[in-house]
């Protein structure tokens, strides 16, 4: 099946102490793999040239897109056109991989593109050698049932985490990501542009401090829930992540494959836990 | 002078049909470059690992963790430290290169790296050769007086925006790019969990329709403005960029260097314009 915009999950909905299970409809976040065709006739080379996350839809838009601001082509008439890759052997990873044919007049600069195709502020899935690799990627074992925490505790977390927010207070404009104690105590908090950057500086910190595994505290962190934040906590062994923002759909799966406890929409006195729920102690009233 | 976490810049506050002159703080942007020395003592190398934009301030445990994270080491033990690099010319530039020294005995597998360091979905720095290329990124030459644009024009177009937003409505955790006309009409939306691609989405496909350059367009994006969604935005020739959140320090930097109009904190009848005033008209009652 092609993967689609939106994906359907089950959650656990807390509202105070309550908790009650739900439906929900997730954003979906799947890899896009973009590859390029180029040279003159007879001598064409393909190869890889990003791996992107993406929410399915336009990929050709979006292929197209990324070739022109990231400068690989200088217009429509260095483009013959986009497909979805056809020699991609598992049917359903065949609509997440893209291929370009350039024309063969175009002459993209691969060697300068090779050396400097760098990461950047949201980058996660750098270092994984294919789309597989992404789905399976290796981590430390979380606690299975460590902490135990109050469903009160979350409701928390944003509030003390703004409230240390310095730079956001004058700015508005930066993301935040903070450590608290399975009793809401705050123990770190970074600020940043990129909201994997403000990640990376938590956990470095804690690494710096010969404090990893992280398996003793609650991530908050001030957006969405993406899979490359699910992944770079669970490397810091961090079994609990709470975002303010909403999850997307592969942060899900991300979070159910570590078995890490994953919670949503963290604001105004609600929020869903999307797995890991077990971790989470409240009045339960399934409905 | 090292760089800050944030700075101060002049802004046009914009509220209803008024406006003001006022000073206003950013949160700061700028390049990390991240390089790492590896290999048995007496025989070192170093290279370049990573650009990423970041906040400065806390950039060694940002490093640290990047390194984690992304699977370079699996420990503190195979990191010996982290410094700025002494051997970056430019004075101002010096604190934008940090050097991670890993143990002689760590083993990172670069050849792995190389091929597989990809993009990601925020990634706009690719491509770039140094950290003087990503501030002398070349672009096109926008319209210098077009479009002129009615001040409430601007007030209108998140509203329109989120009413178009299918996926957003149900998902709650989706970023978008729209295109407008200067009367405020809309264009063309996508949707996207990463923001680059949503405007990647909206750039690939007036690229698909021959429409390029968009010189006659506004660009209104759900989220903030960063250095790399106004480059792109440039490359395609968008003279106006509106965003619902803050903008970064290096992200008014670029729209004034490419003549580009800069609105941010577009809602609730006020935003503030940071570069390119002259191509909005409303009563001006400077204080």
């Amino acid at each position: 099946m092609p993967p689609t915009s939106y994906d359907y999950v089950t959650v656990h909905k807390v509202q105070g102490e309550e908790i009650t299970v739900a439906s929900d409809v997730l954003a979906a976040e799947e890899p896009l793999e973009i590859r390029i065709g180029y040279g003159p006739s007879g001598q064409r080379e393909h190869r890889t040239l990003s791996i992107t996350m993406r929410t399915p839809g336009h990929d050709f838009e979006l292929a197209a897109g990324f070739l022109l601001t990231e400068g690989i082509i200088r217009g429509r008439q260095e483009l013959q056109g986009v497909i979805y890759c056809p020699d991609v052997e598992k049917e359903e990873e065949r609509e997440n991989v893209v291929r370009a044919e350039l024309s063969p007049t175009a002459t993209p600069d691969l060697p300068r593109l090779e050396r400097h195709f760098y990461t950047s502020s949201s980058c996660g899935v750098c270092g994984k050698t294919s789309i597989d690799a992404v789905h399976a990627a290796s981590c430390p074992v979380l606690p299975k049932n460590a902490p135990h925490v109050s469903a009160a505790v979350i409701h928390q977390l944003p509030e003390r985490q703004r409230a240390a927010q310095a730079l956001f207070e004058q700015t508005g404009g930066l993301h935040a990501a903070a450590l608290f104690s399975p009793e809401g105590e705050l123990l770190l908090l970074r600020e940043d542009v990129g909201r994997h950057n403000a990640l990376d500086k938590v956990i470095g910190a804690a690494l710096l401090q010969e404090q990893l595994p992280l398996h003793h505290t609650i991530l908050l962190v001030s957006g969405r829930a993406s899979f490359e934040l699910v992944q770079k906590a669970a490397v810091a062994g961090i079994p609990m992540m709470a975002a303010v923002g909403a999850p997307s759909s592969l942060a899900v799966k991300a979070a159910k494959d570590f078995g890490m406890t994953l919670c949503g929409f963290v604001r105004q006195g609600r929020y869903n836990v999307y797995s890991g729920e077990w971790r989470i102690s409240a009045t339960a009233s399934d409905t």
